[in-house]
């Protein structure tokens, strides 16, 4: 296998997206679409990976970190123009270099692997991935020689009446004989209406070299697609969103429906768990076997065990066990860690809390910025009052506690192993363990005395 | 240009829609069918547009209000019935009308735009909205002649098996010579099985005559779809949906997944602001630039400004800031106002309430019938007592005050600037400015009683 | 009408599903995909079924009941071995033989009834289920003879180029003559590469003893998917759910958005009831007419009255009456029966209640093991505390109760007649008709005290 560069074309503006945010960085299944192409090229077996940047350069970079090395295209003078700006870094190299576009966010590793191959047993110069288009206007046409090979690509506009009728299409990714790429790009004029330097040119200028210019054909025309406009970026989004659901199905996962299922592609979900409509799986998330999630959920970067059960709910950036049971309406917050045999109810908001083996909070509570321990049962109502306009405090909540319904425990406060805090009750000061606390009113029935009183009943 | 008029037919039953509401005042995208035709014909140049009126006539004046005149059709004798109604208010009037059924809910104005056009650059006394349709089994088919002119209207029952094969089909919206048709319309007989008297029949008359009947292909038959039943009112919604997504994603708008996002036609969405799936947004809602929508969320008629964040809620007919953070799981009930930067978070309903710049509540709260200054911090589980089961009364918290978790607030009372409720208080009388008001009992702890009690630790 | 005897296979692994739930075991629509199929065939008026279980046998036989007698395929060695299982029940009994998969869960009883209507009408002694398949690849075709009896099935690996083109395929179902049936699945051999008896072998050898072999094309292709793994499980519940919604719509149900509406096969919904996205009805529930049901709603088991408003929420084996206004963000759980014109509003949750005639709980509330009786005021916040740690008890509200907000009811407690909590009391004794119950401290106000807390504002 000879020497293998990638160039990676991210300096476009992406007008059409009208967008603050950077064209490529616009994200699909939640991942910025350069960062798609450059997971799926870091795959490969590649020597350097080059992203041209231009427009939203440093916020490019600081999305791809460390995946690429980089080269700066300060104006935007076209494709070719682009690909040269990797010169320096490039030109002097044996080997074969892709170009892809940063905008084509599905296009997958074994299709680029398949062209290199298919570029590496020719003795081709340059190699074109083509798709057959089922309406192929607007795209460039591919026509070849009597040998099969690439005697030139014409733009659709360029394009007579048969060669409008070729429904091969450049897709605008290339391999080429790195040297030569560099050597060819030099001769590319800007002498067209745009003014600007095309990457198709360099196939001309290799034709009239008298190399040969061969084409590979992928049979996933969707896999190429270019994102121009907020549609496209909507039809990519459909198109992986598909991708991933199949994956994960194909691996033993149930998805109720896989139009309605949004999964990221860096999620990992076990064996018979059960995914149902409207839910949203994202970020790093790994969910375990046997479980139930949503309908209508939403997990972020979560950590989840086997056997759990989460409905109707929102969690983030949290761990949560086995033989869990969260929801309907509840609210994970981050840096959370749920242990096993949990179960967060209805209503019910978990902040930046341990909740330990067996624990209960049913019911409308507040748990935040707490050390809950094993088997404590939160009461409906129940608050940690952890902020006091100024500050956030520990609440400490040992082993074996009941802690009474509408209570509340106002932190720094700890509550001893085995206590029990009554209905209704403010607990400002630390309880011992197995002792009662109690901070209530006594009740006084006044018979009678609705009548009296200017309200209805 | 000549006069134009229209005629909106609006006063069939609509028997396979199976309801007591009558057809034309099914919404699509939330907007009854025929309130959507009338608003495409306002927007073209005409001089009077009339609504027949049959079944539900009164109900359908209602929604159309003083956007038609209306003609009552009080027997259902037929289309061509239903357009003579209109002859006393139009049938003296020179120029041209249209003709549109109120249950062809996706026909939109350019396409008629283009129709008036057409019959207006032709010597035709009538033309016909015609459509190229896939599978033509059922629609009335156009039989042209030499000269590219329509010959006749043959309905498929009636149509040789040539005829059958002809793919252009009547959508049933017309233009004609306004006096021409009054004229032709008295002629109609209903010597026809369902003894009616069809509209169509005026093309053949008018034939007869000798006059010119000219057809304008829309190349859309999509939007001529007219509804008849549930199945097909989904689908009108299905198209309306698409054609609504796609114009706010060419905005600059970012639908994570348009087919499962339901924006009313009259929604205002800013650029650059993401919208997550299972979203609805209807009525008057106008959302700024840079907002955050959705998952599962539910506006109607409120006003957003930027840089918003709303997730896993409902929000109805209130006024909303920017920067403001609201949900998961929270409930904006009318008539609330909600300045900027204010956090509105888990499982908290505002009802009928001002709330301040920068002001809080985070959790588990209701406030309603209040007005909360700038900088307020409601505590996690405190509530506006604002009725005593015979009136509602006001709650009014000044600025940069503090209310302790589970506290009652009972209306009316006032929380003068810069107070402090201690968590668990129940706030009968007003409190000063910058006091702290308190209403609890002093905790006690039983120690090592929880062996004593018959319960479970 | 001969006697009729259907065989449903039942059988297999289904390795592809990667699932330790038995492969016809897994739900379709919420229901397992032998139950569809044994619902369809038990519509049908067949004197026996037999159902063939191998793997997961015990759990086929518990989700199928007294539906069907059983057959043990104790080792699984095809098809034809499967139906031979049921030799002892069947052979000798004179009659027509429906044969079915049990992993075909879109097939419908009018479509068997119409292969038994062929068969019996032709004096073939095997009728195969057939259909048209826009890609034939994979499938067995069906190549005809000249009188337009079957030949012939041959399986697509063994096709010529002229049989490849033929898109008449088997579908896996047929009818046979039960005698014949029987004497020939004694002559099918496993002599071929894995080693097992084929079903349609049995075709071959009909023909061979010069009997007539017929075939019958159903025209829905999509109906005969045998469902291998989770792709076609998920594409299975889309056609399922396609044909659950449309029949809602024909009957007079508005369903917003048909893909995102998840209704189960046993669930009834009444006219002029419109259900919004993202909505799941399971079980047996039953919904009235003209009510609302959704968005984001699930249902599962509930029996619903008119007129009922239902948003954001979810509901379980609870029944709910007319007039009834829930959510949005509402947990009814199961045992509750809420009467005509009860408001549960926003964070409120019921379980195992009775729920009086035009009582209400607003906001935040949990009310559970409770007999609340009408025009009982439960006020935002208050609770059931009813539970001990230990044992859980009764609460007893009676008619025209007022609980002010934030209030705790200690289990066992009563609330008698007209009487009225004051807001923020923990009440543990019960209260006598017609009282006022407080149980609180008296408010205190430290004026100018905050500037003494350690303490923001």
């Amino acid at each position: 296998m000879s020497n293998r560069y990638a160039i990676i074309l991210a300096a476009g503006q992406g007008t059409r997206m009208k967008s603050k945010l950077y064209k490529v960085l616009h994200p699909v299944c939640g991942k910025p679409m350069v960062q798609h192409v450059i997971d799926q090229v870091k795959s490969l077996d590649i020597n350097e990976i080059v992203t041209i940047v231009g427009h939203g350069a440093e916020k490019v970079k600081d999305q791809l970190g460390e995946d690429s090395q980089y080269a700066l295209q300060a104006e935007q003078l076209g494709t070719a123009h682009a690909v040269q700006q990797a010169e320096q870094m490039l030109a002097d190299k044996e080997g074969v270099t892709i170009v892809v576009c940063g905008d084509t966010p599905l296009i997958k590793a074994e299709t680029m692997e398949a062209l290199f191959k298919h570029h590496e047993e020719t003795s081709a110069k340059a190699t074109i991935l083509t798709a057959r288009a089922e309406d192929p206007t607007g795209y460039g046409r591919i026509v070849r020689n009597a040998e099969g090979f690439v005697e030139k690509i014409v733009e659709h506009k360029d394009a007579n009446e048969q060669e409008r009728s070729i429904n091969e299409i450049n897709t605008g990714t290339y391999c080429f004989d790195n040297k030569m790429l560099f050597e060819a790009i030099q001769n590319v004029s800007n002498d067209n209406v745009q003014g600007e330097y095309y990457l198709p040119d360099v196939i001309e200028i290799l034709k009239n070299q008298g190399e040969i210019v061969s084409a590979y054909v992928t049979d996933s025309f969707a896999e190429t697609l270019g994102v121009n406009d907020r549609v496209a970026l909507a039809e990519a989004e459909r198109t992986m969103k598909k991708r991933i659901n199949e994956y994960h199905m194909r691996n033993g996962v149930s998805i109720i429906d896989p139009d309605n299922t949004y999964i990221g592609p860096d999620v990992k979900v076990g064996q018979d768990t059960v995914i149902f409509p409207g839910t949203t799986l994202s970020g790093s998330t790994v969910i375990g076997s046997d479980c139930q999630i949503g309908p209508n959920t939403e997990i972020s970067s979560c950590e989840i065990g086997n056997n759990t059960v989460i409905r109707q709910s929102a969690a983030f950036d949290s761990k949560i066990g086995s033989e869990v049971n969260i929801g309907p309406f509840a609210h994970i917050r981050p840096e959370s860690d749920i242990y096993d045999e949990v179960k967060i109810g209805n209503f019910v908001e978990i902040k930046k809390a341990v909740f330990g083996k067996g624990s209960k909070a049913s019911h409308l509570s507040y748990i935040g910025d707490a050390e809950v321990g094993a088997d404590v049962n939160i009461g409906c109502g129940s608050i940690t009052v952890n902020y006091d306009g100024k500050n956030k405090f520990l609440t400490k909540i040992e082993d074996g506690v009941f802690i009474g319904c509408n209570s509340n425990l106002v932190a720094p406060v700890k509550i001893g192993k085995g206590a029990y805090v009554a209905a209704g009750s403010t607990i400002t000061e630390d309880v011992p363990g197995e002792a009662l606390a109690l901070a209530r009113a006594r009740q006084v029935n006044k018979e009678d005395y609705v009548g009296k009183m200017n309200v209805k009943k």
